[in-house]
Order: C-alpha cells, then sequence, then structure tokens
C-alpha cells in the first residue's frame, strides 16, 4: 500500500491495481494537464493537476464503496475506473475538447481505446480486471457507473473542493463527507437517503455559485477561446493529427503554439496574459435563435464576416456562443417517504437555479483591444444584436467576478 | 492598541474607546454567554461566546469603514456600536429571548438603558462619544446604522463564517472580505456595487442552507423550548425578575434553574442532554390558521389541554409554533445598471428560497420520551391535525440534519 | 452508531460501549468544562470543552486501533478508556487541581471512583466490559495504556491540534493523521516506527511553542492563580468539601465563588478581567533553591509575610512557583535500524528543548495594579531575589507572548 | 488597483507600479514555473507558481511596509523588488540553477539585467523608479533589503505557508502575520520587538521541519539530479546556451529534453516518473572530505569511474553531494533587554537544529534501479565508503519522509 500526502484530503491510501496503475505513464501524464486549464489566468493559484484530482476521486470513491459495503471485484473495477475518469482529457482539459471533438469525434470520457489497450489496459488485465467493464464505468454505465459518472459522483464531489482551495473561492466548499455517507442504492439507482433534500441542494448550490465565479469568468471564457482557436490552427498543420493533439500535456500544446508560425501569435498572446477583450457581451433573451443554433461552420462564417466588416484580420475576431444552461444534478435522487424522487420535482431551489443560469448567460465576441469597437459594432450587425444594450450590459450588470486581475 | 487573536480572523486590532469598552463588566460578561446557546447538544464543538463574534463583528465593521472611507467621529461612533451590538443579550442568547420580551417588553437589541447609562455610558461620554446615537446605530437607525445591523451587515457576515469555523458545517463559509470590499453607499443606502448579484445570493444561500442544519436543528429547538419553559418557571418565583434574569450569564442561569425545585428537572434533564423527543412534527401546510396565529396564552391553553387528554404532567407537553418563515436578506439592495435594486427583485432564487424555508417550516409539539405517543395522539386532536401524516413525515422527510448526535 | 460533528475532526462515528457512555451524567458534565480553564482570559475563542476533546481522543484511539490491527476486547476497552480519560476532571480542569489534590489526594487521572461504579461502572459492566481494566487503561497502565496515556498518546495529538484551532494559535497544528499511522508496538512498546525520528520531533516542538504562547501565558496563570486562591477559600466554608467541588462544573464553580462572601471579590475580578499584574517575574536562575522547594505551607507563610511588608491584605498576594520544567515527550520511543531508541538519545533538539524550558520559566508574584510596586519591593527581599532584575526581565525578556490582550 | 484571490492570502491589492510590471512579460513568465520543481514527485499537489508566491510575497511586503511605517519613494522601491524577487529564476526554480550558473556565472537574484533593461526596466523608469535601486534590494543590499533578501525576508514567509498549502504538509504553517507585526528597524537593523525569541525560533523550526520532509525528500533530490544532468547533456547542443536555458519555463524545458536525442531518455524517465533508485545513502560523518569537496569536474571523474567499474552506462550513475549544512536564520535578530542580539546566541534551539541538519544530511549515488546494487558497491569503493553501513542507513533510519509515495 502507498500513502500519498494530498492538498484536499491529507492522506490518500492507493492499493492493489490502482497502485499499478498510478505507474503508468497514461497517468503520469495526468501531471501536465491542468485541471482548470486558462483559469489559472483569472486564479493565480489554481495551477492543480487532472493527476491529483483523480487520486481524489480515487479516495472518495473507496469510502462510498466501503461505506456502502461494496467489496471485492466490484469495488476493484469502480476504484479503477475512478483513478482513470480522466486519463482521457487532452491539453488544458476540456478547454480544447470541442476542436478535438470535431476532429476524433472523441470526447474525454471516451476512454475505451486507452483503458482496454496499451499499458493501462495490460496492467488492468494482469490484475485480473475486466478492461472494458472499466471503460464503461467512466462512461457512468451501469449501477455503479453512477458513482464515476452521474449526478452524485464522486467526480464532481473532488472538484468543487479542490477547486475552492486552489482558487481561495469558498463556495465549492461543500459537505462531502456528508454526501458520501448518505448515499445508498436503492432500486440500483445511486440515491441520497431519507432527509437529504438539503443535502443535495448544497451539492447545487455550490456549482451554481462556482460557475459564474471561476468556470466560466469572462477571462477565462475569452483565454480559452483563444486557446481553442489556435488549436484549430494548429491541426491545420500537416504534422498533427487530432489523435496526437489529444495525447499531449499542457506543455506540448503550448511549445507547439509557439513554435508554428500560423500560432506563434496567439502562443505569445496567451504567454504574456496580453488576451483579447469583450467586444459583444449580450443576454440571452438579445440573442436571435439562429445563431444560438448555429453549428461551428456557421460560427466560422459569422467570424469572417464580421472581421471584413470591421476591417481587421480574420483571427482577430472569435465568436463565442456557449450551449444553452443545463444542470445535470437537477436529476440528484433522494429518498422522500421512502420512495425515490427526483431532486427538482422536490426544491424550489433547481428551477430558481436554472432561470439564474439563464440570466448569466452571456455570448462573447472577442478582439484584440483597440479593435473591441469596431468589431463590436459590426458584430451586432452581423448578428442582429441591439449594440447599445449589449455592450451597456457588459460594463453594468455583468455576471459575478469575483476579482479581474487586470481584466 | 490592542492585539487580539481569534480563532476566525486571526489578528484583531482594537484601538480607542473599543479598547476601553472592552474592559467593561458589560462586555466581559459577553465571554460567559454561548453564541449559540443549545446548538451545543447538535454540535458539541459550537461553545463560542457573543465575545469573541462582538470583536469579530468589530472588526468587519473597521474593514468596512475603511474601505468606504469613513472615519473620524462617524466611525468612532459606528465601530463602538459594532462592539456593543449584542450586549443587551440575556443568558443563552436568542433561546429565551421570548420570554424575557413577554415580561420586559424588551429584545436584546434595546441597549439604550445599557449604553447611556453605567460603565458603559460613562466610557463613550469620556472618549467624547453619543451613548444615544451608539444606542441608536446599534438599532439599525440612520445611514452608518445599516452597516451594524441591515440586510447587509456585519454581524451576518460574522457569524455565519464563525458559526461554521465552530460547528464544522460548511456551508456558512462565505467570502466576507469581497462582500465588504463591495459595499459602497449610494443616496444613503449601503449597498453592493455593480456586477454583485450573485455576492448577494450567496449571503442569502449561507444562511439559508445554515438555518435547518444548524440554527433550526430539531435538537436545538427542543432543548431551547425546554430551556425557555424553565425560565417561564423560574420567573414565577418571587426573588427573580425579567430584568435581573436578562442581565444573568448562561452560569447563572444554569445553577438557578438547578437550585430552584420548580425547575430543577428541567436543569436535571439538559444537564444530562435527557431531553424531549418529538411528538408531533408537522408542515406548515397541515396547520390551521388558529394555531399559527396564536398568541403565548392560547398556547399555554392548548398545552395544557393536550397534557389533559394525555393524562400527564403539564410541564410534560411543550407546543413550538415558530413564526412564518422570514427573509431579511432578500431586501439587499445591489447596483444593477446603475440603480439601486432589491436583491429579490434581481433574483430568481430568492422567491425560491421562500418557497424552500415554508418547506422547511415545523410546528413542534415536544413530549418525555415515553409520552411521546400519548401526547402526540392528543395534540394532533386539539390542534386540529392528522396525526398520521404528521408523524410519518417527522420520521421520514424531516429538515436536514447534519447529524442526529444520539437524536 | 451515531455520527457527531466536530470541529476538527470532520464526522466522528461513535459506536458500541462508546455511545451509551456518552449518555451518562459524568460525560455530559464534561460538556461544561472548558479545556483551557482561564486561557480564555487570553485567547477569547478558547472556549473549547473537555467534552469535545473527548470525542476527539475517542476518534484518535479508534483510528489508531484500527492502523494498528486491534480488534475486540482490548479495542472496546481502550475506546471506553479514550472517551473516559478526562471524566475526573474537576471544574477549569487543571487549573484548581494543585487545590482538590492536597484535600482528596487525588488527581483528574484517578478515575477508579468515577469508573467503577455509579452510572458509568453500571454501562460498562452492561456491555461486558471491565471497569477496573478501563480504570487502569486511563492511567496509562499495561500495554494498551500507553495509547491513552503516555509519551505518544492520542490525548496530546487531539488538543495540541484542538487548541491550534480555537486559540488561532498555529503552531500546534501537527501532522497527527501520519503520527497515528506510524504507531506500531515492539517488544510491548508503543513506538514509532523506522523512519519517523522527525516525526517524533515535530510533536515535541510543537509542546515547546505552545507551551509558553499557550498555556503558560502569563495571563493565564495569573488568573489561574486567583481561582486557585478563591477556590481555597471555598474549601474553608463549612457546606462545601473537596469531593463536591471535584464534581462540580465550572458554572456551579464561577456561581458558588459569585454567592460566597469571602470569595466574591475574586469572583468580582475575574468576571470583570480586573486581573492581579505582575510585582515579580524572575528567571528560576535567579530564585533560590528554598524558593523553589517550597511547600504550600512555606508558599502560604512566604505570601503572609510578604504581605505584612507591603501592608496589604493577605489575599493581595500571590506567589506562583511552577514545578521545574519537565519534557515527558523526551522518552517518546522511536524505532532506529531496528531498535527502540528513546527520543532524546537520537534527537540534539531534546536537549535544546529542556534548555529553552528552563529559560522561559518564571517564578511570579501578583497583586492588584496599584500594590505592584510594594508587594514587589516585599517579595524580592523575602524571597531574597533581586528586585531590580527581576523587573527589568519581566519588561524585557519575558516569554513570547503572542498577545497582550488589555495586559 | 486591482485586487487577485489568492489561495494562501485571500485578497491581494495590487496597485501602483506593481500593477504594471504584472503585464510584463518577465513576470507573466513566472506563471509557468514551479515554486517547487520536482517536489511535485512527491507531493502530487505541489503545483503552485513563483508566480502566485512572487505576489504573496508583494503582499506580506505591503504589510511590513504599513505597519513599520515606511511610505512614498522607499515603499514602492522595496514594493517592487518584492513583486521582482523571482524574476530571475530558470525553469524548475532552483533545481537547476547549479548547472546554469556554471556557465553563466549567475543565480537566480542576480536579476540587475533584468530589471534594469527591458520591460521591466522600462517600467520602472516610466512609473519614476530606480532600477538599479530596486535590483539591489533584490539581492538584499541596504537596509530595506533585509526585507526582501535576509533572516527575516517576507519570502521565506509567504514560501512556508504556501509550500504548507500545497504540499499538505502542515510544518510550515507560521504565524507569519505576528512575525510582519513585529518587524522593527534598530540602528538601521531589521529586528524582531521584544519578547519575540519565540517567535524567531518558530520560523527556524518551520524551515527545519520542512526541510528534511519537503525541500531534501530523497525523490525530490533524485529527480532533481536527473533533470540536473539531462540540463547539463542539452547544453552540449550547439543551439542551446545558458543565458537561453535561463529565460526558459518549464515547458521548453521539458519538451526541450523531450526532443533531444540525447536527453530524451531522461525526458522519458522523468515523464513517467520511472525514476533512478538510491545506490548508496551516506552520512555525513561516513564521507571523506576529498568527496565533500570535491567540484563539479571531481564530481564528474567519480561519476565516470563509479560507472566504469560497475560496468554500466556514463549516464547511469549521479553522485548527488549536497553541501554541507547552513541556517540562515540563526542569525536572525531579536532585541532582548533593548540590545540586538543574534537568535543563535539568545536559542539553545540553533546550535541543535544545526546539529540536527548535519544528522539528517546524506550523500547519495543514484542509479537506475536494475543496477542500484553494483553501482552502489562501486561508489562505496571510489568514495571510500563503508559500503554496508551506508546502504543499512538507507533502508534504516533515512530521514524523516512523510511518504514515500511508490518510493
Amino acid at each position: 500500500m502507498t500513502t500519498i500526502k494530498d492538498s484536499v484530503h491529507d492522506h490518500i491510501e492507493v492499493e492493489g491495481v490502482a497502485e499499478t496503475l498510478l505507474d503508468t505513464p497514461e497517468m503520469q501524464r495526468l501531471r501536465r494537464i491542468k485541471q482548470l486549464g486558462t483559469v489559472q489566468y483569472v486564479y493565480p493559484s489554481a495551477n492543480h493537476t487532472r493527476f491529483e484530482h483523480s487520486l481524489g476521486v480515487y479516495h472518495l470513491a473507496s469510502r462510498a464503496l466501503s461505506h456502502l459495503g461494496i467489496e471485492g471485484d466490484s469495488a476493484a473495477h469502480v476504484e479503477a475506473a475512478a483513478l482513470l475518469h480522466d486519463v482521457g482529457h487532452g491539453p488544458y482539459s476540456h478547454n480544447i475538447e470541442d476542436v478535438t471533438h470535431r476532429h476524433t469525434g472523441k470526447y474525454h470520457d471516451d476512454v475505451a481505446e486507452l483503458v482496454t489497450r496499451g499499458n493501462v489496459g495490460d496492467v488492468l488485465e494482469a490484475e485480473g480486471l475486466d478492461p472494458k467493464r472499466v471503460a464503461n464505468l467512466v462512461s457512468g454505465d451501469g449501477k455503479f457507473g453512477q458513482l464515476v459518472s452521474g449526478e452524485l459522483d464522486v467526480d464532481r464531489m473532488d472538484y468543487l473542493v479542490r477547486d475552492a482551495h486552489h482558487t481561495g473561492v469558498p463556495y465549492g466548499t461543500i459537505d462531502h463527507e456528508r454526501l458520501i455517507r448518505e448515499l445508498t442504492f436503492v432500486d440500483g439507482e445511486l440515491v441520497l437517503a431519507e432527509g437529504n433534500v438539503q443535502t443535495a441542494e448544497s451539492l447545487l448550490l455550490a456549482r451554481a455559485l462556482m460557475n459564474p465565479t471561476v468556470y466560466a469568468h469572462h477571462v477565462a471564457r475569452i483565454s480559452k477561446a483563444m486557446l481553442r482557436r489556435a488549436s484549430e490552427r494548429l491541426l491545420e498543420e500537416p504534422d498533427i493529427d487530432a489523435e496526437a493533439l489529444r495525447r499531449m500535456d499542457d506543455a506540448d500544446l503550448l511549445v507547439g503554439l509557439r513554435l508554428n508560425p500560423s500560432t506563434e501569435a496567439f502562443a505569445e498572446r496567451l504567454a504574456t496574459r496580453n488576451l483579447y477583450k469583450r467586444a459583444v457581451w449580450a443576454e440571452l433573451s438579445d440573442v436571435p435563435e439562429a445563431v444560438l443554433t448555429a453549428d461551428h461552420e456557421e460560427i466560422s462564417k459569422l467570424e469572417r464576416a464580421i472581421a471584413d466588416s470591421a476591417d481587421v484580420d480574420p483571427t482577430s475576431v472569435i465568436l463565442d456562443v456557449p450551449s444553452r444552461p443545463s444542470m445535470k444534478e437537477s436529476t440528484s435522487r433522494v429518498m422522500v417517504n421512502g420512495e425515490i424522487r427526483q431532486l427538482e420535482r422536490e426544491s424550489p431551489l433547481v428551477q430558481a437555479l436554472r432561470t439564474a443560469q439563464e440570466q448569466q448567460w452571456r455570448l462573447g465576441v472577442y478582439a484584440p483591444e483597440d479593435a473591441t469597437e469596431r468589431v463590436g459594432r459590426a458584430a451586432a450587425n452581423h448578428l442582429g444584436l441591439d449594440i447599445d444594450g449589449a455592450l451597456v450590459k457588459d460594463v453594468r450588470r455583468g455576471i459575478h467576478t469575483t476579482l479581474d486581475e487586470f481584466e
């Protein structure tokens, strides 16, 4: 048994197959992938990695399994899946996942190829585990898959607390120990035991507060959009394909962008935190349906059209249309009066948080600082926005920004 | 200048009049009054006092004044008021305030007599401060009174964080430093600056989560109700009047209850945590309006009637009808698009939290363990409740209880 | 199983006999005894109790037993002893123990009578445990007694961390989880496993830093000395004997001192933090051997003589001669190269800390503020001290005082 | 003014010239340099950067200046120096500094060229500051230089607390706020005020405990030695010179090592945590003076000789001879009886800690796992060590290792 000291959970005991898995290059690579990608441009201390998060998820999974009385083969598979659940992440975690997904059709939790073959597959088989079963658990399949990926999974319990510890934003500080103690299986479904409507709400609220303050902070969004744009460019190079890019780490991508003539300008900007600024920042209700449903092709076309009208270089316009807000936790299940109930049926907060999320949603158009006005006008025109309202809202209401660290 | 080490705010600097006020018997008495009264029956570490809380509120007031650029005479008065804001608390803080209020007509923030006369008044006058102005600030009067007692006051910023630190329940861990930095005065009103709708919400949510988990935990409510009942008895004794009781500390009251034959049984029960149990635990919608609006006299009558029907001693029935939920923070003011707006108009959460609070509201009837069934049936009858539903809800849904420490 | 939320260890699971023991009046009484007695005069947040500490010690004992693979009967006895280890504490913990010891011949860990009889004895027997064996474990007897009371016991692991949490002084923040994981039994002796010389040192250092800053802070010492003096007086009253005093709680003693004419002046001073001040504060090397070895009788005589010379009331002089410094942890055992070694043989720090403790040692003479000069001179005379040096050292060097909170 | 949220100090206010300096590429580069280099191989959460540390040091400097009453020009220079004090760090902080120093003659605090020219120099001059004066302050010159680099500097106050927060090892948790409040200037020297011998000791002890547990953990030393060896190789490449290497960030170096045929094997090992193991681990007293005083040339020669004898590739042997222990804090100055005294004259701990450090000192010889035995014997031979003793000590006594994370 190995004991690893963690800044969040103190001592983490790693045993059995997990101990061997830690040594694989696939897991070690996660040491070089930041958990929160470009969020460190807003919160300078947010440099924690997918590696320590994976250890944390493994730890919480072990504790949950022990509380649930699950042992043996099932427990070993769930623990392996918990440790491996992020092994498919590309550089900068979720930041450029959309880009690689367009080229490969795969998301980070599509880990079958990583888990069933190569080092990881070998370790799993050598230890008598079924790699395919582990891959399915990572995808959240089956009864025990809910523990790894689901509304009440240990993944989010770890990341909320960990992100709070490293950003300094206290909103994520949930009572994860209580959550784990109250998990139970009823008719094959993972639920919180009686008397825990509020426990479930607390998880939901923590996410609702961390979201605009940390994960979707406008500076994090802008730098992410720049990174995404640069990565698209990089993929146009003949020697780099999306599968290779997915297996890079943060350092590879950063240096790759620097060394490539078509991306070095972006690399330079990111390296010096010389970021684009918001040219437009518009609310959901002000954005035409056609823009909301535009696909990547249409977005690119709009960007080019805006750049043309504003008389700027095409790389100087980034149109950032987030998907409509969703709230996975809303379907968390809690026992109420002996029945399994979905949280959204029990808690008046769920609908309110949904409304709040829609209010916080923003479409962004980003451009170099000296071009924001021109780009803003051109964008408003092409997107069918009321430009004055959009910009006023930018300055005045905005989402909650804990700090703007030199904007 | 004196520097005091605090478990929550680390070093607290106390200067000027505040330093002298700390030495008065009135302030020193707060060392012997627990901040959370009977909550320690649920959370054994919750033994912090009104004294350290008062220091914390003083500290946050000083920081807020400094951020707001308020100095001199106004600042000195606000700081004195912050330090003195709880000086009127009786033993066990809010726990028996209803009782003393019925006899004296005064609440704990009615501090005029304490602040304008005696040691405190003398100190204030000696230092050139106006005691009446300080007393008014404690009541929340005037522009600066909002800092001491209002929707965005530093009182709740301190107690949320402090209660979280001492109970171990993380929900109260707000970003108090951000709140203080974003306070500003607009047209004489204390508001949060632009971009802080979510900051205001976070304060509201912290309270909403701490409330059922800590402040209104059923064990804390039961023991509080027993303490209240015992205090009423004590006041029937010839040598104790309500004004004297208000000036006692926790030790006085505890020993007083022990030494008095009519209250010693309650004292014994409290000392050994041999508490009454819930005979009824009913939801708001199940309680007839007449019961909800019953005054003290009518409640007492109902208790006697229930005791009669259940054939138990009158002291064996306590009917606990909390007032309807309110939410002071809902009227917090935030700047939005250059206008002062009430939070409840901006945030969909406010209405949802109000609904949640109504769902969590419970009427309780408490009795010695072996009498709960008889008393429950009698109470349901007299109160016009559907007994089965009421009891089922007790067991099944309940409010969120972080822990039930031997129930 | 009951789960209790603790501010230090988060969730504490209480099972079996421990759960029933918690309900005894003897254990519940510890809720009303402050862990650090008069230290709260220096650190206002230090209001934690022997009850939460006892829970913490029980929790750490359980964890240690589980790491050591000890189960069944032995584990149950150790857990009961851990929970009960402080049940013999009188009001204000160690503060007046010298006084009651003089009258009863018993210290707080002489728990045989409490543990073998009455409620506690009944519970233990009903659960099939041997009360005498539990009492012996509390005294540190036998192999497993070392876990409860010894150089490496879980008692000090809990109190260092807990006292740090509640005073705000970080020095006590040890890595208790590591200590527990490294405990092992070799030849019946409790030792730290190989590679832990520094782990053992860290425990020693934490105590060495907490001692002058917290436990022996001069304000805590003065108020403790006043409390002791008052308690002696109280014991001269016909209706109070030392055995009864030992079973009081903090509130009883406080009110007792208030209600008794011969002690009400002390009670008033303590209630208003109107403490005596240092008239003399002398280093070890300046104090004659005869004073260092004086017994209670001789100390009293000296006090009266000093009072006479200074022409003050006898109660106005308190002579406080601490015992010579000792360092229990110095004999902690650590495995080194396969042998059990005493820490003091392995670590150069032990001797240095011993020297440091001697340097920090101070004899104190305390008196009302306006009498300090007169009393100081008289005391120097009677004690054979060089008065100027003694007083200069008071002001100049002193021990480390984290804060002097209005001196 | 900009406010930045920090995981350690919460809100950090950055004003004036500091705000502009933060935007320079030189400062932004520190975002990509880990504070503790290879320590993350031992403590996976230790991914914090020189950037956040620099902000922390700036913050503590500002607070110290404010307590000391230093304003205006002097304060602005000190604040700039505090922010810039680590701007000269190469990739992996101190890890490869010996290597670049051999080629450039410069250490990381030789910042004159970076601070007096280029972006940083321009900003300083534009804001009316003297770049040369700032560079001198970084070197610790002059009265105020002591605040930036000296025995009581704010640099170590930040890093101890920050490293504790991110590794999870509590030993570094000092009372930095107290240290800052007690700093004062006497006769131009930075000293701690009267009554702070123990405050000074606490700083010393924190370092003494963090050192073997964190900074000099054997796994961190081994990986550092491998990184150093690889960097030496890299510098033999024609297109890389030491000045360029010094200006790289962690990503540059990592990718550089990967892409270069002569270093890719090391890069692969580091990327997969496939580290060398200890072939020898010898105590100070067992190492001949000639080895202790060997220069780089001689060390290289010894390594080659050992490799020859063990019949392994020359890259397979790393001889790691740390310099003899020193203890900068031992000369901290504290006021005692009105005089400035060096801590080592006042505190018996200083000499003891020096002895402890010598006991913890180890010479290491590292080799691939399958070659440790052969290399160990050859090394013992060439270095004149008693091989059996050396290896036994490796296994048995060792330094304190908080965790061995898969060794």
